[in-house]
């Protein structure tokens, strides 16, 4: 059961809008067991989509089309797709009342354009738009289906949830396909790769993993392809397992869990406090940590000492500390974390302090040396790390190795 | 002159990545010039990228990959281009030293698969990765380029900006053609429409107005396209002169500008100081400014005030006023704006305080529900704002309409 997607709109190729679209009908259909096999994306031309069509109607079993469905000129998904099925437009009187209920909800006049809305393929199946004008459409041929839907996308996964899914699920037998999710923090793709190496190489022909980093976290995605799906998911749990038992000390969460959200759990299940003392990461660490709805039941605040006098005065950090160690030390991460916790009367701290650069390196101290603290209710531990030297990635990794360092003593302390 | 761009990787038809490299892409390449007429995207597979490098050669002139260059075994990108340009890999010693120098300078010990970065096809000339392992390559066959780059964006953008840009103006003759942005912040796109309706009526033939939205602002770039590069650049001048007199309150810079570096310049040219005191920002706003490398120069510090324990203990904010009038009020983000001025010794605060959401709401005070005020060297303003239901969009909106309204009273008080 072979799956292609087509977006369709000249702004999706001049790069002026991200497609969205295709990444969540990818999950959608993956989550059905439909391999998505290709993507592409196309203006709005009528030679092209039509070509596009006939390739789609070789290689794919399903072909979801996103775009081009507007009442606006350049919009011509619906007449090509007339042309493609060797059909024409007719007027459907539900849409019709469906879309003139809206303008008068709205108080707005129908425009000529706005009634084009109601014409559709004679051949298709309509897609009920319950957030907009347009109309999504189902056409079978030969056994293959052809949807076409908005690409506004608030309207197109209304329809796609409502209607497309039970529509496929009527008209195929779906595979299976089960996918585990394993996120790793505080450990680079190839160690990674290395320590899992024997895993990896054992792994039965029907499960693959893949790695997936970004900045500061890798995921580790195992997929089992087959029709057995308990047998399968017994396999992929083993698997799973042995990958705790050797790289369990770098595993945060598993599928969509985020480093905040996994501390956040932590904080909340101990009943436990944070707060931060933020130097070079300015304010990153607290935005993720308060990126979190409901954060504010254990997250206190932070003090953003950027300038040493604020270390001084409001974190209390000890103005002899600071001239003989220097801000970028273990001394006085130590102290922000510390005080900080007493300040705000937190349980935990994450403190912060580095040279983020481009500029403030030196020979001792070069740009990206940034020392991490974390104050627990018993003792005070900090790391001195290079994040290398590239701002926004320092800020970014320090924050994520700060939640890290953290969610390890939450864990040991439990 | 016809691009096309081929995204690679099972995560992107998996959708657990969002493809947005290839939008970034088609703006550079358009603001080159180059019209890209078809994007698509493939899993990690030999006989696609194949059968896909075959069919591009016969569309394109222009062929830019990216994704399938790291160093695990899932990355097939460099063996399927050398079976493609029937050539075989080499070591190239410059990648190898550049690898080797990252593992050293990071302390790390090198790994077999890391050399593997080094190898890369003979008839291929290397793009320099300063951001990371993986080199990118670029090949000519027939006139055409075939370029492939990692996947990591900021490692692909500076890449194509350093490496790629410069060959192709090189290789092909492109249209001249030149662009002009104006930023705005704190209007929506359709009053910007309608504000500029008669200067964007009366545009010639050769120039175009595209509005680029995002969350908080709205960029309007302006294209001349034609050959008499002096003459056009001069008319864009007049328009962009016209917009100015017509929506100048809202223009916050140009080009590459970003509001925190505006208020930036606008601080040191003024040589004056800023903190923060941020309630419901969660230290984005700090986290903005910081992002500024420099920015240590003028910005203290923020003290982020997520319980209101913190608004009355650090802010000092009156326990009388928080119970009378509550967190989310004019009365208490005066205070936290002065007070915090005080407290950091500067001469602008910032400060933020509301509902992000998505619980937390009243009748009184929905979710959405802003206040920001600006505390200068001689009074205090507020402004209470809706900012909608989405809490990540609330906080970016509320950062970001709070530099643009300490940008208007530094620009007011210049």
């Amino acid at each position: 059961m072979k799956a292609e997607i087509i977006s369709i709109g000249d702004e999706l190729l001049l790069g002026q809008v991200i497609d969205t679209n295709s990444a969540w009908i990818g999950q959608e259909l993956n989550k059905l067991g439909v391999h998505v096999h290709f993507k592409s994306t196309i203006g709005d031309s009528r030679e092209i989509l039509l070509k596009t069509l006939h390739e789609s109607n070789e290689r794919s079993d399903i072909i979801v089309m996103t775009g081009g469905l507007g009442p606006t000129k350049d919009d011509l998904t619906k007449h090509i797709l007339c042309e493609f099925f060797e059909t024409k437009l007719i007027q459907n009187e539900a849409v019709l009342k469906w879309v003139q209920s809206i303008f008068s909800k709205r108080n707005l006049p129908m425009l000529s354009s706005n009634n084009e809305q109601a014409m559709v393929p004679e051949n298709c199946e309509v897609l009920w738009n319950r957030n907009g004008t347009a109309p999504g459409m189902y056409f079978l041929k030969n056994n293959k289906a052809f949807i076409s839907m908005p690409g506004v996308p608030f309207e197109m996964k209304c329809i796609f949830e409502e209607e497309v899914i039970p529509k496929l699920q009527k008209q195929f037998l779906f595979p299976s396909i089960i996918h585990k999710t394993i996120l790793t923090a505080s450990i680079g793709e190839s160690f990674l790769a290395k320590k899992i190496a024997s895993i990896e190489d054992a792994l039965p022909s029907n499960i693959k993993l893949a790695y997936l980093p970004s900045v500061g976290a890798v995921r580790l995605r195992l997929s089992a392809y087959g029709n057995d799906t308990n047998n399968y998911s017994e396999e992929l749990n083993q698997i799973i397992t042995s990958l705790y038992h050797c790289i369990g000390e770098y595993i945060y969460g598993e599928e969509d869990d985020t480093l905040p959200q996994v501390i956040g759990k932590l904080l909340n299940l101990n009943k436990k406090s944070l707060a931060t003392a933020e130097s070079c990461t300015g304010g990153y660490l607290a935005h993720l940590i308060t990126s979190i709805p409901g954060s504010s039941a254990y997250y206190k605040g932070s003090i953003l000492a950027y300038d040493n006098a604020i270390k001084e005065n409001i974190l209390h950090v000890n103005k002899d500390l600071l001239i003989n160690h220097g801000a970028v030390s273990e001394a006085c991460v130590k102290a922000m974390a510390m005080h900080c916790k007493d300040i705000m009367q937190t349980d935990y701290a994450i403190a912060t302090s580095g040279v983020a650069g481009p500029s403030g390196g030196s020979i001792e101290k070069p740009v990206g040396t940034v020392w991490i603290a974390i104050a627990t209710p018993t003792h005070c531990i900090a790391k001195v790390f290079n994040m290398g030297d590239h701002r926004g990635r320092t800020i970014e990794r320090t924050a994520l190795m700060g939640l890290d360092m953290l969610r390890k003593e939450l864990i040991s302390t439990k």
